[in-house]
């Protein structure tokens, strides 16, 4: 179970209303390579790893994914709060606001929502770490991506700190490949 | 950000092995009135809340349900564990052993992924607390239908305790709901 | 069986074309809590409703909704008529116009098809009702988000009017529901 | 709009309970090629048809999709209405009970929520009208299937209603084909 | 299987970059009346087909698609080639850009990933064939849409083409679904 | 484009039906891991790799994984072939014949229509070839689930070999990715 710790894991304190920011940033919470596909298969694939180690890692990582979530719905809420319907409208965010008002949907940057189709979980050690090591590909891309699209440091700021956090999970899972490997060869020789 | 405690909000012991079952109860993990549509939909809901209590009172509960999908989880993961691919066939199950082994993926007792379409998030705090009594009414309804499914006490047992919650759940939604109009009325004549 | 007759509910003369409008509220006919949502959603309940007053107001409101979804298809269309392909790339409905020409197609704001998923139909009295207590809100919140998204007048008043009707409904769901418990409460005692 | 009149075109009177024809037949309701794609999908093409004629079948056609949504609704009530979950475990409705109960959900057989994916809306008379021809067949091929997955008198007679009625919209389909080549080739000349 | 040749059935050499055009052909790429579903129709349905002839001819068209498939993908890839995040944001595609860089994805022209949903195969050779002269109808309208939203000849020449196609292969399921009708007959008498 | 050459990679000979591994190897065509999976990504991916290796690769893989959805598309036609309706209920495929008769549609095993949710193409070459690593190990998991589920050596025997496949792609892709890596090098010193 999880204990609420009312902190975020990095600061995140935007001064400039950017509602454009808003819709592309608000696919590393709902879209196919966000926080959320992050955090509910590292979550799920932890029942079938063969190690302690290896268990309490995808734990780990699940429970600082959704440290994560919650960043970018921060930085949706801070782009967006007081934002008019004529100002969203204007920046491509009138169909959002039509659905959602202000708030936060956990969809991709053109309106689709999240579906666990995005993620995959075959029960394999070997197999879910490969699958893990290319989230975290792909999650750096898009955040590449997305530091591109603004110039506004108090954007780009936190982006960064979240673009560093998926370089150390994709070192930590190539680590905890090693000990997969290392376990499946223990057990062939004793 | 959250801090994970290793122990689950209630202990899951299951002595036998109940294939069939597993299929049903995956329903509370990737369905549409699962677990994880409500953890989603209050921490995704939290933020355009108008008031701390209410705001808090979303965070909390959507903290219990990211609790709700470990349970669901665990007991999953217990009534597939040794089960043979023979088994599995036999009883229903060879199509997801043969997309997911004996792993966990968040679909709806059909093998229907989970997506954010199950979830409202409107970002008025009446619209969103009255999606969430209902959504409590449809998990509880569950829970009731999963109930009788089965005549295992192991497996009966945290279903009722989590049928419980929803209940407990709701009523303070309602309570919510009264705060939000207090807060309201209040704005209106000061 | 349905009879049709050849007039709207409630009348709808735009006079000016409106593109953008027209995405907008196309939410309402194929996104998540518009009309189409609301008409299959109480058509399907009403087989399990107990009482022949909850079955017959869902099928009176779930007809009146089919008339609903007609009225925001003639808003659609007479908002996109004489649109050109320049004019409708303009207003940020070139991809729409790429994939339907002027006609409608159910989808949201966004283009995402409409989904069952909106939907929760769990065959228990109680509960389908707090789903459609929930839905008439968020068609509501929907109706005032599409309202603050335009000043002209004859898009407005049916947007109002299409609002009351969500308020209405809202409240007869409610007495349904007091009628169900009653209904719960003789089958008790006697 | 329409108004509803409390008889079904063609009477349903199942006297034998068969779960699992329920299953299947289910896909009629909320499949792809079923009642609901077919109400939605011509009440959707109407708006842009040329002629008086075309735009009047449309909603006559459309209209009688409606009354098959509720016979196939009807059916599927009568053959699941006082199954145990018991009983609903054995003929491989468990996840369906699981989910909603004795209800109707608008799914396919597998349990796929409907989806407007399943449905061609292109605004160009000729385009619809195939897609049109093309969806009576469908519809009359699955009958087909249906009816061959079952001998029960009860449930093949009003399927075969069912089917000969797509074969009569096919040939009306047919015949608005030509009165609208008819209409082009007007307008070419004059 | 398949033996790739190095070049396109018809040349592609765009020489001005038009972001917005690669937003609306994406949609004959992965929208619902694209090449994709297109090539994945006919070799889905050509094994129930009856004749050698009808399989021939649906394996070729199916092999066309394929190349058609590629066809698109090349005008997006050049229409999008050196675009800078600047110009895809004002462009509209910075949801694109933020998801997937510069590479293609097959969606339709909202960002809507491709899905099976908008095929039909229902083993019934006059059916599909039925559902083949549809789809070939439909993708022959996206494609006059397609014309109409440019005056760029580079990308028009092209278009043209693939419409051409479209008819031609329109034709050809004409003749194969005589075919099928003549075996059918042949097969009553002797 | 294609060429099509009327022979399957490798023979498919299965001489007894055997109607539920058809329902189970379906996934692999149109399931998550599938080789519709495969052969989409790597044809989408090939335009934005930076090197002429790297994009030939992509070419062939991604047509060799076309030939292998004919191998999966022939086997499941063969295990179906002769399958009378009566057989497929049985076998838990009565859902598949009410919809899709003895044809083949690419679904999942349990009937989920393919979607492109299922990929990923990023346009970053290290990103994709690291997603081309995980969908190997994960088609090559899929398979041994699949082969675990049978005895049937006429089964068997052709998925080792498609296995066998996803392995040499694994290791051709990991080349790739060290040949991306050199050319990003090269680039950076001359």
């Amino acid at each position: 179970m999880w204990i609420y710790e009312k902190k975020l894991e990095y600061p995140i304190n935007i001064k400039c209303k950017n509602i454009q920011m808003a819709k592309y940033i608000i696919t590393q919470f709902g879209g196919p390579d966000g926080e959320l596909s992050a955090a509910i298969r590292y979550l799920s694939q932890r029942y079938t790893m063969p190690t302690g180690k290896s268990k309490a890692l995808l734990t780990d990582i699940g429970t600082e994914e959704l440290a994560h979530v919650e960043m970018i719905s921060a930085m949706v809420y801070q782009l967006l709060k007081d934002a008019t319907p004529e100002e969203l409208k204007k920046a491509g965010l009138g169909s959002h606001y039509a659905q959602h008002g202000h708030a936060l949907f956990p969809s991709d940057a053109h309106g689709v929502p999240w579906t666990a189709a995005y993620i995959g979980v075959l029960g394999d050690p070997i197999v879910d770490l490969n699958e893990d090591l290319a989230a975290e590909q792909k999650a750096r891309a898009t955040y590449e991506h997305l530091i591109r699209l603004t110039d506004d440091p108090d954007i780009i700021d936190p982006l960064r700190f979240l673009r560093e956090r998926e370089v150390v999970h994709y070192q930590r899972f190539g680590e905890a490949l090693m000990d997969v490997y290392d376990y499946k060869d223990s057990k062939k020789f004793y």
